[in-house]
């Protein structure tokens, strides 16, 4: 067992849930206690278990058995304390900086997406020692090429396309699949690529529906009636319906096929963590417990070029990954034929 | 090998595409060619091939390894023959007539739903040999307990209910997820309590949006702020939007927590068919092969208390197979604690 | 609620562990004390704990997440009370019966294979109020048609059948996968079937080695190099190796072809039940309450022709159910070509 | 449509079936003939068909739907060209010449392992335009961090790893699962951390027996009496039995424990492959037509730090790609206290 002087640390999961919460919080709780010593406790539900003193103590045996499972075993919320609404709303972080002195806290471990790491970063700027662990299945967190959550995500919407396959041959269909990706459309490439899909649509490259018309035209005349369109819900559309359902009423009513479509929601953030999830999360939680250890804090652990690191919790917040129009593996979808409704 | 007048026979696909169609193929085929000698050929697109004479052979060669492939290697389509439109309708069954011994048939097999055996029936009374195969996702063919393509779609509307869960748990939430079941509630039924779902709602059943909401406060109360609902399509609502849409809106409106809605679509009749649907769809295909074989004509099979038996087509048409509200499953559920949504 | 003189009813699982086990466990319990008012604990590691007064609380929220799990919550072992191998052995049903009434118990509910009714049997000859539940991956218990943890099993053998059509297929060589059954084959017809094997081997039909060979001969001639053969584990062969590996060596040297053989093993009894599992189970322990409530004793629950009901424990002791030669999917898979190695 | 020299190239797969060769088949062609007006041909059962003037033309059409098979639509074989055994082996090199300049190719593409790549460097030594594409379930290709296959061998292995944990829980067993990897222990490691096992052995770091029992002796004394071991195959051992075997026999005479084995096998390398062995088999296969176009030869395709690249073929022949006993995932396993049997 290694030296360290942190004696007790606290861990969170904040903002929507996510395949490998429970793997990253087991990854620092069990190398915290095994590797280091420390204590560990778990905060309820975020950034609200934070402010109310809710929390459970994380023993290792507490940490046996929940690798494999979806969710969180401490519970998240989106309760976000430097936003300002009511007047009460003010006192929520001096009320944390309290709280985490009073629970003899060394370090902090937030876990979550771009805005938990927004305000990990305004808890660091206020002199508590934390570490943030990236999170998301969008996979849009700005500082490292991959979180956890975006494999097993991937994964769902890949099968979800595969089944879609099937039907779209028989009855020479178009077939629509909406995957999440608010602004960045990495489930969407991916599951697109990964499952064939003959259009993908992301909200970082603008299409025109005349060419994605003018695709399933194409292929409706060189005898192939069926086509799979992969899309990420930020697409611009009409909010007034889903993207999908834009898509499969704007498709037929301007080529003679039938179109249908499916929101997959959901069912993509919640299961077991696929296994290259489960070991990245690990990771990340193992490398958080070490970065405490040391003292490396205001950071926020992150995979870049395959190799663990980290990033100043400063230059994550409020940015975002995105795909880039000549991203490599757009390129090579557009080599073999793929549209992206640009062209 | 088997003695057998029957020299040649055509196969056909109708309606909805279903795991399990390439099986049932596979099985008539295969026992056609090795167990009688017959010939056998595929028609396309499902009527539509029998009325335009557009088939393929099929050989032995041909139907092997189809078994795990999801969709119908033949094709399929809703085309109704006997439904009068335009004038030129009326010609469709004489010319199907004509087709069926042109093609020196002995024997057709009609694989589809409800509608496809209708359709089987009317051939049957204007004197082809026809014997039908029935197939469904929702298990509402009248005359049968089993219909392939079922097993599947619990699967996989099981799997996204397990997957709702992580959700449910880790946010505090209620989680609605719609599955297929215009007039059947059987995947609701089979996935809500294989799921473990708080709240069923099938069409067969009426509900009313106060004692789901009661339900759903009771839990709360009890400090379960979650709950699964497992909702079918068909059940009474504004056609504004989908079920889940509105249960979740109603649900929000009423009682003080979150919902949010899933609707799994055509996920749930994609992709390769489970063992048990490979099983079923080929003992159907072989049974139907042995039954042209033994002249055993205008009949269905069907599956009655795991027995193998044919019911005559004409008592299956037009009608349905609907959960009786005092299913032993919706016994044991109620029992158990879950709300149907009804008192 | 229901009225009932019943109070408090144990639960144990013995035998081998079986998917379905922890819904069974939450069938019972949740009926027991939704419907009936009752009182439940669960015994620790099979008949150990009745012996030793072993046992856990289960109350409604130990029963809530359990349905999804492999395994059993609390606990399995082989432990058989009525064996008398030392002297102390003489002690354990009087020991167990002297437990029974100290906990109070009016009814205990055993789930587990023909060993563990064997038992049950036993003890309801002593005097407890016993009801059984069927469980066993092999689906051999006497007086069912159907035990949970089948069609799991039948799920995870299938799987992998339709893996090893990849390698079989692109190298041209023999594969043979050895899945579970010591004395009844279901398994491998099931997954024989399901997987499209070209060969099926099970204890209850008598192969020559020859007649497989000549199957492989007879495929290699027709220009399919590649075979699937599908084997029980309980096949008569050499004792010094497993039936699969006795297969490769022995094709391999009588034919010019390559063999491989996989044994599943344990893989087959764990991780999550099927959805069909988990209903029959749920089903099965909901069953098993209401006959506690009714003093429907000394029986264990059956499955006969789709229809939930109960067999006296006394006949299904000592007994197995196998598969018949002219088991109708027997017939079927020999009618599509399939060979069983004996013609 | 982008201007080449190149008119037409040829592909094989060589070496053990692997997830993802047809993925990478279908980007090699689909990439040449759409993007660059290639034609291509497939020759059958790897460097045979090259030899024998065994091929088959594949067109657009040819490569539709075969990105989620697995195996090879073309076939492979161990064939070594360059291996001389009789006398007639001699003529194979010319003989592949010949053949590559009859059907005048411009270019072949090479799938395979680590034996394949030195078989392509051979052939570009005599003059033909070769590339290599690295694949091998096991990761063990020198000169690139990942190949396709490995991720899909890893999901399998670990699903089996999750499966045994209900059986090593319910009986308080030690349970040991033998995976691939006769000199890389990738596959162990991966799902070794995925599946949350307990001690890890894998070639390349020496093991004792007694401290592998030391350590279950140790979670036996604090109450863990179960274990999961997973072991590379290529771990020292009596090559009497398996090495999981091996482990089993040796534990269960040194510790008072229930030991059981599970060898994998096939099953590893079989199956559809993964989402994301599709997408790196599909980039390796676009990335090797673009080296083509490019006249970029005697290279094999290769991800390095997340970056396509190609190394030269000359430098991965005979080298093999092992984990480092410091490897990062290793310390961090230690850290979280899994034993590699060596401390």
């Amino acid at each position: 067992m290694n030296q360290t002087k942190v004696k007790r640390i606290g861990i969170l999961t904040a903002g929507g849930d996510c395949p490998g919460l429970n793997a990253a919080i087991r990854g620092v709780g069990k190398t915290a206690i095994v590797e280091y010593g420390m204590e560990v406790i778990g905060f309820s539900s975020g950034y609200t278990g934070l402010i109310h003193k809710q929390y459970v103590q994380l023993k290792e045996k507490d940490l046996s058995g929940i690798l494999t499972l979806g969710g969180t075993i401490i519970g998240t919320s989106r309760e976000k304390p430097f936003k300002i609404v009511t007047e009460e709303d003010n006192d929520k972080p001096a009320l944390i900086k309290q709280n985490y002195h009073d629970l003899g806290l060394d370090g902090l471990v937030c876990i979550g997406g771009n805005g938990t790491m927004k305000t990990a970063h305004l808890l660091s700027k206020i002199g508590l020692n934390v570490i943030g662990i990236p999170k998301t299945i969008d996979n849009d967190v700005w500082g490292t090429d991959l979180t956890f959550g975006f494999d097993s995500a991937v994964n769902i919407a890949t099968e979800a396309v595969d089944r879609l396959h099937s039907t779209a041959n028989s009855h020479g269909r178009v077939m629509i699949v909406e995957v999440m990706g608010h602004n960045a459309g990495w489930i969407a490439l991916y599951a697109g690529m990964a499952g064939g899909g003959d259009i993908i649509l992301i909200p970082e490259i603008d299409y025109s529906i005349d060419k994605v018309c003018n695709k399933i035209q194409e292929r409706y005349d060189n005898h192939k009636p069926y086509s799979i369109v992969v899309v990420a819900e930020g697409i611009d559309h009409p909010k007034t319906m889903s993207a999908a359902r834009y898509l499969s009423e704007s498709i037929q009513s301007r080529v003679d096929v039938e179109a249908r479509e499916t929101v997959l929601g959901y069912t993509q953030r919640g299961g077991s963590p696929s296994p290259m999830d489960r070991i990245l999360a690990t990771r990340y939680g193992a490398y958080a417990a070490q970065c405490i250890a040391e003292g490396n804090f205001g950071t926020m652990v992150a995979l870049i070029s395959n190799v663990l690191t980290t990033v100043p919790l400063e230059e994550v917040g409020g940015k975002m990954r995105l795909v880039s129009p000549d991203n490599p593996l757009v390129i090579k979808c557009r080599n073999m034929g793929v549209s992206f409704g640009d062209e």
